[in-house]
């Protein structure tokens, strides 16, 4: 399959048979994902493994029990790392001044452009992934878990191993309501109308709509999956977690 | 070539031929781009478009006047985007909760999937590619030049042409350095001194020192490319962007 088309044909795959992903398989995806652009070619990130079940068992609660976590043969956790290039510059006589939030962003912009390298590297090889949204959330416990000292911060986590579904692929906004040319062009409630129209038309979307009890998608996503109560929350949690680990002293 | 090799063979490219891309081409690899996984399928990000020359000139001094920005036929800003979904909830009798810190890191995080996603995409076409780390410290301007709403926050920016320059591939870290087996196992002096051995003994980082007269390579990055005081400037401008751009509410 032409690489295009592999980008083309993307489906989350939550479902993988127990058939292992060998190690020269991984290596090498992980060497192809590694490849990606990073700031300065810094490289101000980390990928922690999961393989062992007793170490998925521990990571399920930091990512409320979604049960790819225990299931998949290999969880990867990306994350923003400062830490090994701190160590770097202090060995060498020179004083990081990468403590603050540019350093955060930065760092987690090289975690999140290698994990999608990653992601792409593994559906070409035939392998199915899912990313977990929760990485952000319930961050404080990830870090319990996998032991990240300061200057390390978990961004987003991948679940991979060999397909064990065939999904069908989900919708996407048309293009024209994702690209603006030249300056951004605000949308009006027309195009609103007509950009979400084919979603808010799809059976699963009128499921959801019907399962919640809501009178629309939108509120699903307002009211029951996105709520403003747990962003609040979370959001709270998260810069406790930029300050505890030494990224908020600008 | 196989999807893998050319992640594997990736190459950062900032010089262009004239040759312009072809609507129907840029439309293709943004439409691939785009089919990347996003929050719940929200796909709260957006992309600007920069092909008007007088575009790309009000943008250069947004980073810094690299050269790529004016001379690259294409300019991509991605942009955390809640914009659009907000409109769409408010439309809908929904009440949307995304005016806080963890919105804009999940839209953050959108963007840069599908960031990556589009450059894959583009380099499987034959294009070439160079990301603007500088997108995050004067975000402000580019808002301004872009005509960015409240709850849009530009996070990356690529340059994209047909590649007028083969250079050699830098160096990477060794994979054993990136990885983590299970835990984090944190860095001895002695895995720091070997997992930089390789670049620091470069050419390439030998002129750098020398061109900057400093003691070694660390302190090139530290003293001169990525300083404290700049990242703390840059830090707050950053910051402060959020909660103009309505990202800071918790």
């Amino acid at each position: 399959m032409a690489l295009i088309d592999t980008l083309l044909n993307h489906r989350t795959i939550r479902k993988y048979t127990s058939e292992p992903v060998a190690e020269p398989l991984l290596n090498k995806i992980l060497e192809a994902g590694t490849r990606a652009s990073t700031t300065g070619n810094m490289q101000v990130y980390s990928i922690i493994v999961s393989k062992d079940q007793k170490m998925k068992d521990k990571l399920a609660p930091c990512h409320f029990n979604q049960p790819m976590i225990k299931e998949a043969p290999v969880v990867l956790t990306f994350c923003a790392d400062f830490n090994r290039f701190n160590k770097w510059c202090n060995l060498r006589n020179a004083e990081p001044g990468y403590d603050n939030f540019l350093s955060f962003v930065t760092a987690a912009i090289d975690a999140l452009l290698v994990a999608q390298n990653v992601c792409v590297a593994a559906e070409s090889e035939g392998m199915g992934i899912c990313y977990l949204g929760t990485t952000t959330y319930l961050a404080k416990n990830i870090i319990d878990v996998l032991e990240l000292p300061k200057g390390v911060v978990p961004i987003t986590t991948v679940t991979l191993g060999w397909p064990d579904e065939n999904p069908e692929q989900v919708d996407r906004l048309p293009l024209e309501s994702l690209i603006h040319s030249e300056t951004y062009h605000d949308y009006s409630d027309e195009d609103i109308d007509r950009m979400y129209a084919e979603k808010e038309a799809r059976e699963d979307s009128k499921g959801f709509v019907a399962e919640n009890n809501k009178e629309n998608l939108a509120q699903v996503f307002t009211d029951v999956r996105y709520k403003k109560t747990d962003n609040v929350t979370f959001s709270n949690m998260l810069l406790e977690v930029l300050r505890e680990q030494g990224f908020m002293n600008q």
